[in-house]
């Protein structure tokens, strides 16, 4: 499936402004930083599991440092309490289904304990971060069906390549706006001085209601289908290599909001929007030696550089989970017509822009 | 000035969807809600208050609900400490610029006495809420020009008929997106069983780097200018006669990001991002006979029309700020040249749509 | 085992001022509330889980009003986003061992689901929560022990009779300041005209450093042993029949920090230090059939009443459960000398009060 | 007026544990610190202002870091909402009473544009700190009365020297507990590793209902006089010159509320319980050359030494700020008796300890 760009979303410079894209226009363009998917396809199931590895050493030894903003509460993620209070990770984030949640927790804390075994027992215990939207319209989320090990394989499948988007992983049964969606990215680049930093997006993207999503040029495609009430979610992990401290961090978080308001989004109730930005900057060691140590911040007088990319990155990463994720019918349940959720890709087709 | 409707930046159906504006389409359609200016223009003066009197008694015993929102708080307004603990106002709210926050304050106290010489004697002290942006592009804000007498001018002055908006009260000095701005305002009914309610919205709107602005069309007017760092601020006042507690007047305040967002805006370092919602339902005694009171709720399975509304109400609001101002030269600086800020409307007339 | 009343450590009137306690002395004695536990004890195993269910009929259906404070967010407990956002539960409370977090919630949702086969489906999901606390000191808690059964029993269990304390369900291998300790309760009553209120709290103690803990006399017991980092928590779960709308809820569970920080508490880095307070007075129907209902909210003039109760239930339920805990030995760790946990009730007998 | 531990109140190591106090055991021992008093007293006004300023050079241009946690938002306290946002200081912080706000904000603004003349203009606007409590109860607070020339003057007299305590500066006409109180301060000294630090407390107590202060050894002094609700309050203000980021800064500010707490306060409803945490350490530049800095930061490990000394100091200032406060009487009011604030120091006379 094509991109938001190859599809003439993006048209270079209206909205990137001085900012470009990373080589892959993903969030494996931070450097060191790995995404894998698990996706799960069988009967009535169209759900999976996406894992964010923030670097390949061990997490819980050497702690990104992460912020939180919950947009909208309405969700179950779990692990955002500790990440607001001690602004670090130290397990992979985990995006999965609503009800995938427990099985996830399981999986990253037996992970965690292989490796460092004093966990719980010597040290401290560890705390998951695992995130959700609900992928019921279009997969049996009563069955529970995602399971510790397919947790393990969405991990064991990280790498740094481009990163598979649409109908995969986590993203597999998620729908936006009327249309099939689910996992999307992209990425901005930044210079300063003589350095170049990278800022980028990875979305589960399953909000919005018919009808509200608004293009970049102000179209606002409108697939068939009943209004049904948004009962969605979307989840946005940012990252970067920029050295921001955690109070930052939440501040760009934040402006993943801005991005899915972009989009037609007003962060409907019944929708748990949930951003968290990580830098792979000066992470924390668990057991540091020094018991005061240096850590590099980017000046605030500069943060305008990510809080601008932390919003573009957001709105083209959802622009890509929509267009590359191809349609795909509803879950069946007796007594209803099957729901269809079309492409946007397809929409797109049949409604060239007038502008064009 | 045209409003943006009477510009064609507001084509019916295409932003509002199944919700209509209120008579005067302004935050005065809330029944009982009155705006006042008081504006100041002599010598490198060009700034003002404008006041919002939520109803017609004495606030200080009849306190009305609110919640606030800090979308970015670089900002110095006042009193909101004090609203998000007990999600009540009890002076009027007056806006103004960065520097009359302490002479307004002092108005509301006086003002607060006057009527209740109880007041920090027999009875708790008042809390004055006086929000802000920085006026300093285009007025002398080192002046400290504001008086206790203009904060009384601008409430001696409110009214329900149709608020004067563009360059006037509060928003006489204000810019936004590189073009003359100031105050706007908006308004959407919505029908509840077979009762009629209104959420409208006031800004001041003072933010946006030039060349960041999206009209809802997707087109990015530029004006003129030199790149400059923002150091704005927006103010936005939402109001509804919905019955909200406070913890939902605190979920629509934070939706006024929404509407921003759609503008361009990613809530910029530099910028006080301050959204505020009350609602004239069911106000609070400030020395109630009954220990218990039943109060109206909104259940929310419908919260999502206040928040498409305060969404939609602050993005139509900044756009009629930005179309109702006329084009500006900046201060006077000695050794630069003048700066100027355009007219919305008139590079609209310049830059006629493509679609029309 | 005794409660700290009956050791002398709450003189009544010296603590309590006009409030007096339920009949119970317990968060049972909130009508309508009830408690169960799960009690493991096998092997390397001391741990379990407690149950709190507001009232009697189906959680999804007829949601209690609730707030939370985090105190101190190092910590792991599921489900208090969505109840910060919306202000209510949805399942009863489970609290358990940091890593049977997922087993309980799994619980809770599957408990849901059989009750109401429309979640996921034709309605939303549903929010478990599900708090903790780290028993490793005494229980092997890589052993991730709990299971979805062991959650049904809890539940199963709860009855509105005296709660058991001390080393009992999910408080079966905690401790504090150095002593045994667990599950522990407590009440006040207030008189609000002619009507009885009821403030309960129960606690799951596992917090404080050897030798900070203060008793209400100034008093302040070392037990014999090491010197550990405290990598400890507790959860105040405060109950009441006052109607209390959300806000109001969250002000009443900051006020158990109070409580813990009497007890000699500083809320240290290490501990997850979590309060929610819920009424089980006019709970949210699901699915309402009233776009707006009427809710009955306590003035806020009187609400220093539940203030001071949750303050101190929370300090008497902590006692208690010091008090009612007996002295254990910790877990096994091979080459290191097993550690002691003494009861308080063991340290007042051996150290009589110089005022008695 | 004797110290709290002169009263022997404070007995060594009960409650300081490894912990010492500094030199002159004042929030001056924190190098480079001063504080300044301007006391207004005459006719009904016992009011006035105090001064803490970080260090000695231009705070717009050398901005201390710090973070505030508001315990109870009763309050008018103006510029935390900019502190929570960036973690930063720019001006002194003044403490006054209620109404003295605005002439304690003007009166910063215009040192700082005296010094800065590039303010609103060339650069931002500057953030005044100004905190307060209402000494309504000794002082004719409906006066007025603070001037900006008394806030320069609390400037003026700013040194390192022993803190003033007791009825001095915003303290004049404050009471706690039915008591005369006012200004408190306390320190304490953490070394880490080779290297001495120190945190110091100053507070403004203002606060507590006659009857609910608890000494260190349990005693609960209760004056003579009539119960009245609390309608006061109290600010916090540490300082230390441990690295500390922003975020751990509000971490050690919420600490305040629990030395709070162990003197019997439950922050209550009416009283405006504010803690402010800054450090001298590695200061922002206004306009830093670079684009990336680097910081010093505490380890989480060690971060329980301030947040023990945040609660320890907080508390012993409050009991300072009792112990050295004359007796004092109320505020004249027509046809009622005069109130009666005793000193707590007369209170210990009375009432020697029965286990000294």
């Amino acid at each position: 499936m094509p991109t938001a760009r190859e599809l003439g979303l993006m048209p270079p410079g209206a909205i990137t402004g001085p900012q470009i894209t990373g080589p892959q226009n993903d969030i494996c363009d931070v450097p060191g930083l790995h995404v894998g998917h698990c996706t799960i396809r069988r009967g009535d199931l169209a759900t999976g599991v996406t894992a964010i590895l923030p670097h390949s050493e061990d997490l819980f030894r050497l702690k990104p440092r992460a912020g939180v903003e919950v947009i909208n509460g309405f969700g179950k993620s779990a692990g955002l309490m500790q990440v607001a209070e001690l602004g670090t990770l130290e397990t992979p984030i985990l995006l999965t289904n609503t009800f995938g949640i427990a099985a996830c927790s399981e999986a990253l804390i037996r992970r965690a304990i292989a490796a460092n075994p004093e966990i719980g027992r010597a040290t401290s215990t560890v705390n998951p971060v695992v995130m959700e939207c609900n992928d019921g319209a279009i997969s049996d989320i009563q069955a529970l069906a995602v399971t510790t090990a397919d947790a393990m394989t969405a991990i064991a499948n990280a790498t740094g390549d481009p990163v598979q988007q649409g109908a995969v992983g986590a993203g597999t049964g998620m729908t936006a706006f009327g249309f099939k969606a689910g996992i999307g990215s992209a990425s901005r680049r930044m210079s300063i001085g003589d350095t170049e930093f990278t800022l980028g997006a990875l979305v589960l993207a399953n909000f919005g209601a018919r009808g509200d999503l608004i293009l970049p040029d102000g179209r606002r495609p409108d697939p068939r289908g009943p209004a049904l009430p948004e009962r969605g979610s979307v989840i946005v992990i940012l990252a970067t290599d920029l050295p921001l401290d955690a109070r930052q961090l939440q501040r760009v978080a934040r402006r993943a909001g801005a991005g899915l308001a972009r989009l037609g989004a007003f962060w409907g109730h019944g929708s748990g929007d949930i951003a968290l930005c990580l830098t792979t900057a000066d992470p924390l060691e668990h057991a540091p030696i020094q018991a005061i140590s240096t850590q590099r911040r980017l000046s605030d007088d500069l943060i305008d550089l990510p809080f601008r990319a932390a919003a573009e990155t957001t709105q083209e990463a959802v622009l890509n989970a929509l267009c590359m994720a191809p349609a795909t019918d509803g879950r069946r349940v007796e007594g209803r017509p099957r729901r269809h959720f079309p492409a946007l890709a397809d929409w797109l087709a049949a409604n060239p822009s007038q502008k064009g």
